[in-house]
Parts: structure tokens; sequence; C-alpha cells
């Protein structure tokens, strides 16, 4: 863990290459943005080699999942790999919607992503364990998480991050749980998105570490949500409030600092 | 009026496949999370079945209204009716624009919806009856709304829900007219359609009585609405803040009673 | 500069008609009807002619940009022209990715924007002067701000806005300088598209003097961020908060007067 990226990413400012979930797109340039790092979107294939070009990492998220969109995810993640930039796949509901989880396997004979961040139901299905994925939701299973975790990194050969009540993130040998975070994320549908691009600006600030960017993007990213839970919750104990998590989300990115998070930090 | 359903919906958090609004999907998708209900989006015909088969209700809003969008929305549609899940459709701007009205007319030869949500404008549209709809806004007109309401309800044979300063929900028969509010939902461009993926979250939990359904999810969503507008009336009486009303009431969509919405209920 | 245009945007509430960034368009959306304008968004080609003839002026912003939109984009731009419409352009990311510029060039032999609005990267692109823009930033540069400003306009015979930390409004011939603004606008993903759109508002109820319009719509909206801006440092004037601004920018984009905008406003 080397929680002093953060401050790396804010001094480089990388541009971070999006193809994103048009659910939670805004929520996700702007959480990119706050940190530190500069978001790009774009769905269109022509441009796709100068995007990939200019970018320090690439995210690929299925949340945008039309016929165009799947060739537009092709083609970055080929890309991406030809020109070595540390790529990200984010494999939405790809547990609960068999023509998601069929797709996906096609795409992953095409290009190799350096890390997949999901949850227990979509890691599962990439796994292909059994697990009880519900739309975009983690879902109910039995199975062991961290055997899921470490299943999918040694199939796939890559990093995954596995996030839920508690973050698993692994290379397929070594596990590192990261247990800080809050129920608010699970409230607001775009933390999901957000850690998967955020995990990116961390990869690309440390490139040869892919390693330690997801254990560090996760833990930030998990730190500042429990920070601002904790600040949420002192002013009142007794509800959840998603919209107002949401804005200050927004603001503690930009604000929390290396030292923030360590005082918090909860992982081993 | 059944509003229990809130603890029922609650409960079972099934899942709305909601043919999204491009403008407004994020704060429907949080909205729909916020009230307990589970959302998921898709614009891809190739998973629609799918999606529909894991639905507990479908939401078709026309703000995504391109031509492979609506292909969409006519598949869903088929499905939606094929698989006996409540269909709740939201025929945004349908009112001001000539080509969504002629191409609207079309789709509902092709399925049958469950329950309509609109504003005076887009209702008085697919009832044919006189009004001055104005984009995305109602307009004026001076029709009466409980005739408007009463006659799209007849002639598509659906429950009709008419939103506006009161909002008229009725089977064609018999009519409810609901009091609560806020003048903040019209300075919120997502409210409207919202209120309809709120709808569908209701139906699911009570397919079998859909009338009771679109009351009780118009009913909760006005108050939630009006109970924030109240508490923001409290801190600055001068000023609305849409901005602030927009992010309360994703907390309060969360934290909402049975008993909060009795408090306050209007209706008759 | 005629401020009192406030005045006359919230009397004849235009529709302003987008072809929007889909990362930015809940909050575009938003800010159109928090000042008080009424904002329709479609990416259908068949509605196009409908909406231009509704709209009291459009905005063209190029974050959309797929092969189907710029399809839109050139229909609607020559639509914007035939029926005398003020037609604004947002040349999103224009100086950083030569597809973008390319295109650009082909549709503005096509149409002929009244008012074109861009950072510091995306004006020297299209004024082809050497600039180092940085994705969807402003990047860096040492050309002279003004003269960018001025070669732009007499490039393409229209108005100029140049945004930054200092906004460069020009004709070709006069250059009015707006000092106002916060450096939250660049922490908050939206903004350049916000302004973009609310210049078209302020376009739609002054026709007849559209370089009047783009300064009071510039001048408007940044004297807004400031006053912000000025009250979350009252609170803490430590911490930029990104997410707490956006909230609280459409609350006062609802709310703010004549009055509070000559109280701050800083230009010659």
């Amino acid at each position: 863990m080397k929680i002093e990226l953060l401050e790396e990413l804010r001094e480089q400012n990388p541009v971070i290459f999006n193809i994103s979930n048009f659910v939670t797109v805004q929520d996700v340039a702007n959480g990119i943005n706050a940190i530190g790092a500069s978001p790009i979107m774009s769905e269109e294939v022509l441009e796709a080699e100068e995007m990939v070009k200019m970018a320090g990492a690439v995210c690929l998220n299925f949340g945008a999942f039309t016929q165009p969109q799947i060739n537009q995810i092709r083609t970055v993640g080929k890309l991406a790999n030809e020109f070595h930039k540390p790529l990200i796949l984010d494999p939405v509901a790809v547990g609960a919607v068999k023509f998601r989880q069929e797709t996906i396997f096609g795409l992953l004979s095409d290009f190799h992503p350096d890390i997949i961040r999901g949850n227990a139901g979509e890691i599962a299905a990439l796994a292909e364990l059994e697990w009880n994925a519900k739309g975009i939701d983690a879902g109910d299973g039995t199975g062991d998480l961290t055997e899921i975790a470490v299943a999918c990194a040694r199939k796939w050969h890559c990093i995954v991050m596995l996030s839920g009540t508690i973050d698993y993130v692994t290379d397929g040998q070594t596990v590192v749980r990261i247990e800080n975070g809050t129920p608010l994320f699970q409230l607001h549908v775009g933390s999901g998105d957000m850690v998967s691009s955020i995990v990116a600006a961390f990869a690309a600030v440390s490139a040869d570490n892919l390693f330690e960017a997801a254990q560090t993007g996760g833990l930030v990213f998990a730190a500042t949500g429990e920070l601002v839970a904790n600040h949420l919750l002192d002013e009142d104990a007794d509800h959840l409030r998603p919209g107002t998590f949401a804005v200050e989300l927004m603001d503690m990115l930009h604000n929390v600092t290396v030292a923030d998070v360590e005082a918090v930090a909860e992982f081993d």
C-alpha cells in the first residue's frame, strides 16, 4: 500500500479515458476531476486512437453496452494494450445478464485488462463460479469472496478488485483486504463506476506496480467515503442520506489528504 | 390508497428496468435506489428479454427518442406485455413535438401500457384533446384536467396519472386527486421522469392492483417532495433552492416513512 | 453590457434546444431551467426541424461527437441558420483531438455559428493558432488570449467567448474582459457546457444584439459562481468544495438578481 500515490496523482493530473456507463457518467467525470486527474469520455471509434494515446490510463465500463459501444470497447481495449496504457475493466451486471457474460468472454480474447473491478456477482461470473447476482447489485451467494477474487485473477491473469463491505484486491497470489467503507456507497448508484475510474487514475501514476495502484485507489476511495459517512452520522446518527453523501463525497475527494486516509485506514 | 406499499417495496427491493431519458438517467437511477428498489438501464435490444424477465416492472421513458431507441422501446414494450410485467410509459414532450405524437400512436398499437404518466400537455396529446404544450413543460390550456385524464385513460384502456400542481390518477372511472407537492418539482428537470419510475417500483409490488400502485407511488413522491420543500422553507422562506432540493429529495426518498406520508397526505 | 436581460429571460422563459454533451447533460438542463429558460434535448434528426422551430436559440455541444451526432449537429446547425435562430457552438476538446478539429472545420462550411464559446485550447484550435491543449482542459500556451479570441472571431465571422480565469468576449473588433469567476468552475466538469447553454438563453432574448447577449450571459454566470464561492469560503476558507459548489450554483442561478450581479461585476 502506497498512499502517497495520491500526491503523485494530483501533481501529474493524468488524463483518464473512459468508455463510460451512460447512467453515471457525470458523477464519474466529476469524481476523476475532484481527486485530481482529468477525465475524457468518447463514444466515437474514429477518435479512439487519439484518446488512448493522450491518456495515462483507460477505463472500460460495461454499463455502456450497446452494439456500437461493444465495438468501441473492443477497439479501445486493443489500443490500450498496443500503447501499453493501464487498462481497467468494470463488468457492470455481467453476473445477472447472460448476454453480457457471453459478450465479455468474447472481448477478453481480443484484449487483456490489467485490472478488473466489480462486485461479488460480477467477479464470480467472470471466474465462472456460482453466485446469485441481482441486476446491478452484488446479490447473494455462499462462496468465499477471497477464493472468488483469486480464481478470477488467475483465470484472466490480471489484478482483481472485488468490492463490497470488504474490498478484496489480489494479483492471484497475495490478497489485500480493505475494511474501510460505508453502506452509503450501495445507496448511491455511481459509487462502483467511480471507484473503477479512480483506480484507473492511480494506475496512471503507478504503471510499474498496478497491484499497488489498485490497492491504493481502492483504499483512498473507501476511506474517503467512510470519512464523509462519519461526518454525516455526526450530524444525524439516525438517517442515511444518500443525496448529501454524493455531494460531500465530491468535496472530500478533492480535499482528502494522505494523512486523512492513514488516520482511518484498515487493511491487511 | 395503500401507503403501506412503501414498506412492501423496501422489503421486496424489486428490479425496475428503465428505458431511460438520457438527460435525467442518473437522477432516476438514484431515485429508484433511494426509495428501496433496484434500477437497471439498458439500450441494447439483444439483452431486452433478459432485462424484462428479471424486472418486477418496466418503465419506458420517451425522452430517449432516437430511431434505435424507438426500436428498443417497441421490443421492450411487447416483452413486458408477453411476460406480464407492469408497464409504465412516460411520453416526454409528446404534446410539443408532432414526430413524437405520431410515433407513439404507432407504438401503442404494438404494446399496451398499464400506466401512462405525464404532464397536462403530454396527456392531452395522447387523448387527442386541445392543449398548448411547451417543449418538455406542460404549457397552458383551458381544458378540464380531470376530463383530459379520464379521456386518455378510456382511449388507451389504462391507468393515467396526470402530474401538475394537483396530480390526477384515474382508471377511466374513478379519479383520485393528490394535492401534495411543491413548485420545486418544476424547477428540477428530473422530477417527472423520477415519479414515473417510482410509480413503476410501486407497480412491481402491487401487480394485482395497479390503480392503487399509481395512486400510492404518486402520493409518496408528492408528499416526499413537499416534506423536503417545507424543510427548505423553514431554513429560508424567501428563496426556492432547486439544487439543494434535488439533493435532499434523494435523502428523504430513502428515509420517508408511511407515517411521514400519512401526516401530510391530502387527496380525495 | 445589459444585465437587465436576466429579467427579460425570466419573463420570456425561452425554449433552448441543445445538442448536448452526454457527460454533463443533466447539469446543463438543470442550469437552463434554474436561470429561467426551458431546456429541450434531442438526438433524433427526424424531430430536428420541430425542435429548432420551437426554440428561441440553439446550442451545439461537441462533447456529443459520434458519427450519428455529427450528422445531427450538421442538420441542426443548418436549420438554425435557415430559421434565423441564434446558434451557439461549444467545441469541446477540439484543441486536443485532431479528429474533432478536422470534423469541425467541415461542419463550419455547412453552417454559421453566431457565438463560439470555449476554453483557450479550443478557441486557439479554431483560430489555428499554437496552443498546448490537454484533453477537455484548456492546457498551457504562451499566446495572448485577447489575440486568440479576436483571431477566432475574425476567422469565423462571429462572436467569440474565450473562458478562463478571465473571460474574453469579442466580435472581432471590441474585446470585453470579464474578471468575475472562481477556481471552482474548473473543479466541476459541467461548468463550461453550462455557460454555453446559458449564453444561448440570453441570445434567445437578445437576438438583435448577440454580442451583448454573450457578454451578459458570461457575466451573469461568472458572477453567480463567484457569489456561491464567496459564500462557501465564508463557511470554510480552507477547502474548495466542488460537490457543494455544483448544488449551490443551481440554487443561485435561480435566485440571483440583476442587483446581485451588479454588486460584484468586474469587466471592462
